[in-house]
């Protein structure tokens, strides 16, 4: 994928805050091509101030009279489209249209056109499209927000940009390494130990108690200093014991 | 999946368009409960002209004072996280958070909890959460807007539900209810009151043992029954503190 091969294409937009926050959702996706058609105000302060830290984005956006003139080098278009057409066209959804951009950015110029605020797409204009993208939604209420619409799709592109590298192992960082099998045993012997100690736990009728706290530790997989931590309350607590069994006695 | 058990909750929002904002984004992805901590101002013209055909959304959002107030009755809490930890918390992608939180929402109150606009949330509301959620960015700019964090994980809620089928997993067939926030505080307060008492926890440097605690049984997600089991061990180890107390003076 090569995010500098793919391009944003607002047609007409109507509010300049929109524009804004298409800036500021790409920006966030790791794109910067910005290519406005004919938008109604632009520049226009509330666009700058719903980009954010994504003016550059705005400063370096393409303002075009046409479509043609935003799509014309592009080998490879895709088409925002709400409703069902007449004619049926190949409409995919946010994630599968991101896959076709991606592969085709790796050669190609991609373009994601995205319509006006009201009325999305005229018919003309989706025929200048090789396919058409459609979000899923509520059909109760379908419309989602311009610039709503390109944060799901670039946020998919995203996705496929940090494939492979994302925190999908979440053990991978974490910050001490996990229990081995042999420490786990350990403890639990220390644990069942304890709990008969302090005779939460009779040894003549066991019933499930060590079977539950196996399978709640287990789950976990503890780290060796949270174990050392479970350890050390154990050692205390049996302190505790031997006082008040010493005194007693 | 039911979109009824899951909530959106904002925490300490500033800005109320971006309030009316997740209304939208919300509304047009099938879900309708909002709770709003604390908001800055709430209601306003803002929220409702960016809400759209949302205001029903914003009309039956529920103002609550605290955190707590918002998720105390929920068994599964999910809160969005920017930056890197001190200590790592099981940290998902907006994907994986999406399947968590559907499949927990079959039987149980789920919240999806999102943090000021220009600084998230705070530690300590972080460590309220079963799971961190984490929206993959560009390092160069990875702030995103509020509503637009929430429209990405909504609209991975939606892919879900349209889907139809979800892998099934363990939790579904669990056999006893996971623990509420609420008992689960209660837990926290018993566990670090005994921890005094056994003198293992030092009130005046308590460093970062409760916090460690926390993140390992959040991180496993409690049962009812393995809760009452940990209370109860908490409860014996206090009477056997006390008794050698009373015996020794």
């Amino acid at each position: 994928m090569n995010p500098d091969n793919i391009r944003i294409v607002l047609v007409n937009t109507t509010h300049p805050g929109n524009i804004g926050a298409v800036a500021r959702a790409m920006k966030n996706m790791g794109l910067a091509r910005l290519y406005l058609v004919e938008p109604r105000v632009f520049p226009h302060e509330e666009a700058d101030w719903r980009a954010a830290s994504a003016q550059d984005v705005l400063a370096h956006a393409v303002v075009c009279a046409t479509l043609d003139d935003a799509i014309g080098d592009c080998q490879f278009v895709v088409g925002t489209s709400a409703r069902e057409r007449r004619i049926p066209w190949p409409l995919l959804d946010a994630r599968q249209c991101a896959q076709r951009a991606a592969r085709a950015s790796v050669n190609e110029q991609v373009a994601l056109v995205f319509g006006r605020e009201d009325r999305g797409l005229t018919n003309d204009e989706l025929k200048c499209c090789n396919l058409h993208l459609n979000i899923p939604s509520d059909p109760a209420y379908s419309s989602l927000n311009l610039a709503m619409a390109v944060q799901v799709v670039t946020y998919e592109l995203r996705m496929l940009a940090v494939a492979g590298s994302l925190p999908v192992e979440q053990d991978e960082q974490w910050d001490a390494p996990f229990a081995t099998r042999d420490n786990m045993e350990r403890f639990y012997t220390h644990l069942e130990e304890t709990l008969v100690d302090i005779e939460f736990l009779d040894p003549a009728a066991p019933r499930q108690l060590m079977a539950r706290l196996r399978r709640l530790y287990s789950r976990v997989r503890l780290d060796e200093m949270e174990l050392n931590i479970l350890r050390g309350i154990l050692t205390e607590t049996q302190k505790w014991v031997k006082k008040a069994r010493k005194t007693e006695g």
